[in-house]
């Protein structure tokens, strides 16, 4: 008889990879088996844009944990392994690789399905030379378009529309960049600090803002010209383009959670709890085809970062191996990029996010080092602050750090620390390093001061 | 009838000049009065050592606020003038410049009379070559002194010993660097971290720790050679020196406030409370010259940091214009410094100092970036964590971005967030920039694992 625990792994993207890793530190004994859709085991889809442009040398650089690795763990990893159904009466999962069908039963199963990429509903979009990039096979086909002096259309100025640019940018390709908000970066950061990006990535690539992608046009099934409206005056403008790469964002793949009833949210993500629990027993999901509170807002958001689903991967690997794992009780949202040699970094939502809560904002900009001391980078930092109650909503760094400064930010809202007592934060001092008063505290006295006037 | 506050500060430096901008901050027409005992306005110590190198071009450059800012701020610095009585009861300070006595009376007196180097009851010390470094005027010594090729012998392996020896490494120099504890920075951070750096740097210089300065040798009243003592063996050692900087420590200035009836602590240091206020009423104290609870021991310390310095001028200056502000209640004694290409912070005391704590300490020495970007830089963090309740009691950081991974750790202990939870801290992540999971949080990581051990 075999007492052993069986735990089924669906998908080995960053979370189900990780789900696996952590299940197995949990219980050295537990079977567990992962079912992988596509051929390649655990690797960084942040780092496809860096490894189309060379920057990491080879595609396979980006495999974090090969099928060896997996092996000797003793975790059973089925590449090309396509899920068919789960019975959640019998707890039996069906799949298929080539032609084989597969029955695995399971005690607990791990949903890390992912999300797909968002295609704007535009006739003529499926030619060759428009590609999303998702995946290591999107990036091989991105990577043979790439052409010195060829024009290349990125559609969404996101995170990764960004990086894209700026990966393409530096093969040679002339850029042209597209999104439908007034401002770039729209889920990042507030308008007034992108614009401190948008002022000089301008110089470099065309950035069409308030912009919409209506059509597409080809010449022997080649992409030609992409054709965009402006959402202001309602102009439609022709841009000629030898690769079109599509990054509007994601939604999130729940056709096999909500085959099993498994609740959905309004954001269209499965709805998991603190453990990573589904409404279904014994089914977990992670990853970006789950919603899960927002630490700030305490209202569900979808997961959209690999760093969050990293982190539900633990969790829910912990978990279903038998252990006791919790989330925070809700995400920080904490990101970071760097593009065009701007290095931006943020937690929490932009204002525009941020419903009815009334904000009070400041704004800093100085130098990374003392006035007197050579090499100083330049650094901003916007903070938005609960008028309520001083808590700290979110911050938003463009410059020197932003990312190490903002995760101080992070461990602020993390620990429920308000404003004035942020602003006494005792950073770390040395004329190399950082100011007596670094940014990070400056930003909190402009919104402290703030707070003082409106109490007078 | 004057009915303004006149306000008396004693000593312009990082503190004391600090101060004077914040009481003007919050009175504007305050009388504020400074004396200070040598002839340079606010200017930073912590820079000394890169001005010797001229890595900041000019001595003058460290002038953060000259004569003529004070003027338009209306506040009267009075350069070279010595403080030579407090007369509490009538509220008058009687100081001297040059020949000329001037009386003042106050209705707030804030004493930041800093701290004097301690120097080693050496015979024969008083020699040329021979120098401190607490002031620009040190710092020209020093620097005509130094001579591509001479030796250098340095006292105190402490930050700015340390910052020292890479400046005059940097000049050409030969360097002995010597220690009476057995590591170096045996104030800043645990031996076992400092050896990463110990081993590094002695392959430029010559570091004895262990060792004490026992003799001086000279010619033509001009230093020759340093004499010193192996505390483990007992033998001595001649060393050549042409220039000896001592960089051993230094004791509060306390004079003024020990005679007007000040309590001093302990420590030696003048003991003042959350306002900065002494137990003299109408009397506040800020800087080296002071104690101040440390944050995680409760127990008064010294305050030796110019961070900190700066934090309990605005204090005192706010309260002594009228205002009220507190500082935290204790310091976080966070640092960072740059020497020998390394970067190194800490927060909280090294464990030799954490007395009766029960320490759970865990290093995570890693990458700064993930493994398949090219360019990751070795990072190192030490975190110490109270095994009674899992709070952080400190962290230390050697490698990239040092100082900013601490302020992290700061914000934690000031936000009372223990390891269990800042394991969980969702820190920033993009390729170029972090890992998914930062050494911040992997450090967490390895001290929560030992602490489940101890509870299984």
């Amino acid at each position: 008889v075999n007492t052993e625990k069986n735990i089924v792994i669906i998908g080995c993207g960053a979370s189900g990879g990780t789900a696996a890793q952590f299940a197995r530190k949990t219980d050295r004994k537990t079977s567990i088996t992962i079912f992988e859709k596509n051929g390649y085991s655990q690797y960084s889809k942040c780092g496809l844009p860096y490894a189309i442009s060379g920057i990491i040398p080879q595609l396979d650089n980006l495999i974090e944990f090969n099928e060896e690795w997996f092996k000797k763990q003793n975790i059973n990893l089925l590449l090309n392994t396509i899920v068919e159904k789960i019975d959640i009466k019998n707890r039996i999962v069906t799949a298929k690789k080539a032609n084989t069908a597969i029955e695995k039963s399971y005690d607990s199963i791990i949903i890390c399905t992912g999300a797909k990429p968002f295609i704007p509903p535009v006739k003529n979009i499926n030619v060759e030379g428009v590609y999303v990039l998702r995946s290591i096979d999107d990036a091989k086909k991105i990577k043979s378009f790439i052409k010195k002096g060829k024009n290349a259309v990125i559609i969404g100025a996101g995170l990764i529309g960004l990086e894209m640019a700026d990966n393409l940018y530096k093969m040679g390709m002339k850029i042209t960049l597209i999104e439908a908000f007034p401002e770039i970066l729209p889920n990042t950061i507030d308008k007034d600090m992108s614009e401190i990006i948008y002022r000089d990535i301008t110089k470099k690539i065309t950035v069409l803002t308030n912009h919409l992608l209506t059509n597409v046009e080809s010449i022997n099934g080649k992409i030609s010209k992409t054709i965009m409206k402006n959402k202001i005056t309602g102009n439609e403008e022709k841009i000629p383009a030898d690769l079109m790469i599509i990054a509007a964002g994601t939604k999130p793949e729940v056709l096999l959670a909500e085959e099993i009833g498994c609740k959905i949210g309004n954001t269209g993500g499965i709805i998991v709890d603190e453990k990573c629990q589904t409404s279904i027993p014994n089914v977990y999901a992670v990853g970006d085809c789950t919603e899960y509170k927002d630490f700030v807002l305490g209202k569900p958001m979808l997961v959209g970062l690999g760093s969050i689903a990293v982190r539900q991967g633990i969790t829910a690997g912990v978990n279903a191996a038998g252990g006791n794992h919790k989330l925070l009780k809700g995400f920080l949202q904490t990101s970071t990029s760097e593009f065009f040699d701007w290095e931006i970094a943020s937690v929490g939502l932009p204002s525009k996010y941020l419903g009815d809560k009334n904000i009070l904002s400041g704004k800093f900009n100085g130098s990374s080092l003392p006035e007197y001391f050579p090499g100083g980078k330049p650094i901003t930092i916007k903070l938005l602050v609960d008028e309520k109650d001083g808590l700290i909503l979110g911050a938003q760094a463009v410059g020197d750090k932003a990312a190490q400064r903002i995760n101080t930010f992070a461990a602020a809202i993390l620990g429920g620390i308000n404003v004035e007592t942020m602003r006494k934060l005792e950073t770390a001092y040395a004329p190399p390093i950082a100011p007596t008063l670094d940014a990070v505290t400056l930003v909190c006295d402009i919104v402290s001061m703030k707070i003082e006037r409106k109490n007078r």
